[in-house]
């Protein structure tokens, strides 16, 4: 083959090549989002740096990274030696420098895309193979170190969804449950006095509390806390703040812009976030980040993290910030908040024609609370939300997913905690049922469309039959 | 396309059909292994049944397993809802009914593999999408709702091996620590007369005990531990008792025929093994079980896990037990044992050539020991054996993996326990400096003969230079 | 796993399942492209009806499709016995019930898209595993049988392009070239009294004559030939009629409006075109096709066709219609005509700054020329192109691909016969150098806006170095 | 990442990378075959050189190898130029650097392979993208150059095979045809004498004749011809020789070393090979060589080629081949040896069982004759073989595929030309009705052993039910 066209090859490969070196020196995501052939040759390269993938390796130690089924291998692009060792979670492996430089630069990269998202002054952050609610209990272990022994209680600010709760109980920990209180509109918002009183008379003072449990992301009508008073507060207090963040993230608007101003003003731990509600990625992972003033109690689940780990979440999450760039998140959070906004526009529209309203809740970016009152009262005597909750199963038989239809007066039992009006997050919301519908990430006005035409007929068959059945909460979302 | 072509294709999809309807109706190994192409196409059609690849789904949740990256997609098949609700890890997801299917397919399968391999009278058997050492601190998590307040201690028989200890220290425990002792030959064995001293008069009862943790897997000289003798002891004590049985599923004669007297005649509340270390797929889950008539801490982990995690070891395992099947995980158990007694035999050849012997310790089926007493001799003054352990760097820069070149005299500390003799499991193991090689699951006698010439070349190498260089440890395995 | 939520997975596998239903029963594109895990999940159903694939299968034959390499196999999802019997290339496979229906199903799906793209009135289309001059040679072959045994010589509008020179060589034919004629502007246009010369007076009447060949795609300043004149003289002549229609699938309003009344007012014996050229796929395919009521030819070349042949091109046009839909494929023909419109509009700017011009060709709908005359000028003496032929490799060095640099005077012999004025098709063009490009399927207007950067920069630089060096024309087209 | 851990990881990459700078140099088989990794390594590789996989490539041609279906572009490596130009089939294209090495690449492995199957002094070996009987209409073409003009017809020893007989139509010759003849046994042996006067006599001598073709593989009872005889007759005679070698590589000791004799002593002007039968890969390309000495043909098929054609076929063989390696192509060959004489002595113990016999046919090593004159007799007044040959769709119903029963008295007609006997490559073969079955390449003795069992099933089934059913040959092959 003639050497001018090899040549032209060559430099072509050179061209390629060239991405990774810009990747390792500049070590944040790509201006342009990279082709999938550029990303599976990158991995390929550093899966060929892995021991278990020299030519002529032998391996004669207990755990040799041999894999079994070719269709394993392949999906894994022949990574199999996890992440970690019993060390420390983000430490090389000798025996797997690929994997090892992977995960670095996953670490590197999550931290710009943060960075990108509104968290400015952040510490490093830490990608986990974990997702978020067992992500929360690894750091609220972690966070005993740096709190008495007689620091067995956690108080968390109520928000109903079952993982925060088992998070902390698997944790070993006592939960004390800080109500939120209505001031604006149907909005629940952070009580910041009864945390402090939670603090200092419930659990008898900070020695006994090893962390306040603050969120910035869940469902209307519950707001985002306010994490910058709590922050303050757990300063003045001298206790932890764990903040989840769950899939805050995606929120630049709001979310994201109060973490700053609480690390930065009052005393924040760790923020714990999601990889597949954020990014996109499968379920399994979680992100650990702080301030950059107070990175000890991320870097101590790092440390305490026993032994190895799969790397797959941090192979998702590598794959998909190269395939986005900076230009493709930056548009995937624009994008978000057009959404959220057509949603909301849209779904007033047919709460206006169905004789019902949206919850007014100016602190969620993300989740609209839908009113069903009009619906519940043409139902007559059920005041036990059984019939009306058949309304998200209809949903969900008509392909809507992640609905959530909460009907009053739920008595639900978590790991021995008992809570009233389970699903408003509040013992006593005063508002009627509702259902929620999120604008997460990566939601189309085109979905919204969709959405909203089977809602109306779902409404429309709803009041048809009302009567007629009775069923569960298959659309129902935990 | 005539019919008569067609209808005898037809007949073959029904065939292949039908491979998934046993599967569904056995739920255990099949005897032989699926092909590929019948796996995938199971997948696929698995895959189908999640809502997010329903063709007209509407996802108005905030997780709606979205997937940016097609590369990311793919190498999931497309399953992108993980495992577990809030509530369970192994509970079924609405959303999500053919990950669902996998996950109750893929425990009920593994429970058959581990019976195959000698473990009778389990109850059910819990994959978990973490390695050996978290499944550790989970299981260590859920002891305690079945033991007092006050049993802040773990007992453990010293194996050395970093993860066990953070895994007993992540979960909050105070570590107690018991020393083997000699009996036979070069073998450190259990001694459980200690470990009943340990737990009454160290941890000053019961009361103060969570449970004992003891190993039946792990590096010579050290042997599988009695857990027999253990959990009888345990019975009589009233305290827990845990097996970290991480490589052991690979070891029938030994392992696991330890475990079926342990739960029958004494306390086992839970057997944690690895998955990648036993069933050849990449680091990232572990099994938990117990004897069928404890398996209270079982159900308590799979209950106490907060939220979701990830599928990938999951999928990994039913991918890799249905290419099995019952006949080849025979097969690769049965070819162990014989590439174990061919390691043995050879080794034996090779220390006798070079002045060496191997350490006698019957009751290790996997690890042998080799000693480099007359190599460390050679050296003269070299008592700290930073010089010998520059053996096992040039082991690996051979591309022998897996080798650990033990030392006398290292001490090591880890969070906050201090070790001495590191790397011997014993303070005071009177012989002399040695290595370390498995023969585990997967290992050929190919592998074994490379492993001797380079190990040959290695010793003609270190002799000729001995006393010119220093360096790390870079093949030691941790 | 509850029964409801297989039963919502198991109708959305239905609904999947009707896909196929509705596509064997329309047995034309989908209106909306298929998503690929649907296309995937067909091709392994179809393949999963090939004997090869059968679970019990014993093959005893010398062809029993067994694939060596897993790679191979996985490519071809486990297609593997080809298409085809030695009886006719688009016969059924008794062995091949899978094989057989995909070729069955892109016929049909590839003669709706030829439909979609303005063939009203055709007969069946027939995909070859092989490209355009490769499927000109077996056509000629084919219709030997329709015309005298003294018909050995084809008559063809000349349009520089090796393949079609070679096509008619191969089958074994004498050559006679007609020259075009330039009527309006710059372009080359059909001489039809040159044609009925040629086939009267050059050949010596009709039974001397297999048939004439025509284009109705090629490079500027040639236009597409006026295949309605020619196909009622050669009605009137009786002799047989080709038409090269290339990549003039992709030009509604030109090439496929020409041909319509081509085969209803005259004579057409069959239509080659590319798969590649117009349907973006890799190289390797073409599609025959006449009016419906002259269909023999192309059934001739269907059971002429000897022995089997690779299903590769056919699979991969299968999958990009099912990709595509019809939505897909109207949206990429309209696209075209815009990009194309686009480009010349800013070819004409670039033109005008460079003190160049764009050859004047209303009948050429896809390919552009750009003179190169005030360039060449600045050249002084060189008057035999070497240099100016140099801006093709300029533009190559830069990543421009697919631009062709015309010099005056060049000869070339091809298979014995020569032809002056080579790359300009014609023997004495009038004009001086120029260079064409195209505005193929697949152009983005954002290729346009870098070509045309490109391109200035190349003058520039051409104009600085002039006469430092000499060249070859790497860039050129064949 | 610590760089001692990197450094050990770029020299494996540095090892891999070997293998294609020893494969570019060497030019051979290498010795063992490459595992998948290192193959699709390089054809990534490989695959970036080609202009469309240019990171910032501007296409403006007509032909631009765009890929519109990811699924299609992955599944071709992104490899979408083809091969060859209009001007040499094997020729380099300048937009595609890396597929031009891989044809060139693949065309000396596979003379290689060739080699070390036997054939010695052979010229080089061109791949192309075409199945048997399409190579041998392009190589019958092609001869045409160096023969008279008057050459219109072509000898053929029949064998009862269409595609032959297509392949020589559909290149315009007239086909003459000559019968074997029996000399041992039940064998049909090549008649030396007939093919002479065949030339002489039939076709007026051998300015009339283009060339003889015969055949070095095919059913039993037809033994693969005396190629060196009919060699030197047609040095002789002054005419042409083609050899169709269809799937005779594959056996060694037989079909390969009577070819190197009939090149060295005699004429041959080309030997036509399957890739798929030969070398395991889907059906889609043949292999075109001839002795060093005599290498115009080949070269003339390459230059005469149309265009551009599918690389779908080579890349198949190119990774089959390096997958293989030399040592494994070697065990392929020498365990069908031993399969074959397997299958002959269990075949002939069923035979023996069920009162039939093997023909005796020593000169065909592949392929095995099994009469089925006890089971016809039982039949009683069947003479015309329509109830035989339903035997062969019961063995096709039982997943025999491959197997191809004979009765006699058969007419067929075949583009014009009618044939006595067919099937048994004879007009009036003596023997009674027979079936064929063959140990091809990939044949195991498992296979053996479950034909033999579904073999004795259809005979109990055919003797129960003989005369109630009448069917159609399903698995008659061609």
């Amino acid at each position: 083959v003639s050497s001018a066209y090899v040549s032209q090859g060559s430099q072509a490969c050179a061209r390629r090549g060239k991405l990774l070196t810009t990747l390792l020196s500049e070590r944040r995501l790509p201006r342009a989002g990279w082709d999938d052939k550029s990303i599976e040759a990158l991995i390929a390269e550093l899966a060929a740096m892995d021991s278990n993938n020299f030519l002529d390796n032998v391996g004669v130690g207990e755990r040799e990274a041999r894999v079994h089924s070719r269709l394993v291998a392949r999906r894994h692009y022949h990574l199999a030696h996890g992440v970690g060792r019993s060390g420390d979670v983000a430490a090389e492996q000798p025996k797997a420098a690929g994997s090892s430089l992977i995960v670095k630069l996953t670490n590197l990269l999550v931290a710009d895309a943060l960075k990108i998202a509104g968290m400015a002054d952040a510490g490093p952050a830490l990608v986990l193979p974990l997702a978020t609610g067992m992500t929360l209990t690894l750091t609220l272990l972690a966070i005993k170190k740096f709190r008495p022994a007689t620091a067995r209680k956690v108080v968390w600010l109520r928000l109903d969804q079952k993982t925060c709760v088992k998070a902390v109980l698997s944790a070993g920990y006592e939960l004390i449950v800080v109500e939120p209180r209505i001031v604006v509109g149907d909005q629940l918002e952070t009580d910041v006095d009864a945390v402090e009183r939670a603090v200092v008379e419930t659990c008898g003072g900070a020695a006994n509390v090893a962390c306040v449990v603050t969120s910035t992301s869940g469902f209307a009508p519950r707001a985002c806390d306010d994490v910058v008073a709590v922050a303050k507060a757990c300063a003045r207090l001298d206790v932890g703040h764990v903040i989840n963040n769950a899939y805050g993230v995606q929120s630049k608007a709001r979310s994201m812009y109060t973490l700053v101003p609480a690390w930065r003003r009052g005393r924040v731990d760790a923020v714990v976030q999601s990889t597949d509600k954020n990014f996109m990625v499968p379920v399994g992972g979680a992100v650990v980040t702080s301030g950059r003033e107070n990175t000890r109690v991320v870097e101590e689940v790092r440390k305490a993290y026993p032994g190895r780990a799969s790397i797959a979440p941090v192979l998702d999450l590598f794959i998909t910030l190269l395939g986005m760039g900076e230009d493709g998140w930056r548009k995937l959070l624009d994008d978000r908040d057009v959404v959220y906004a057509y949603m909301k526009r849209k779904l007033a529209e047919v709460a206006a024609e169905e004789g019902e309203r949206l919850l007014e809740t100016p602190a969620n970016p993300i989740s609209i609370g839908f009113s069903l009152e009009s619906l519940a009262r043409g139902l007559g005597e059920d005041v036990d939300g059984t019939k009306i909750s058949f309304f998200g199963s209809m949903l969900f038989s008509r392909c809507v997913s992640g609905t959530r239809v909460v009907a009053p007066g739920v008595r639900q039992t978590i790991g021995g905690v008992t809570f009233d009006g389970w699903g408003a997050s509040c013992s006593a919301y005063p508002a009627g049922p509702y259902f929620t519908a999120a604008a997460a990430i990566g939601t189309t006005t085109e979905d919204v469309d969709r959405f909203c035409a089977k809602l109306k007929s779902a409404f429309k068959d709803f009041r048809k039959k009302h009567s007629r059945k009775r069923g569960g909460g298959g659309g129902a979302e935990e």
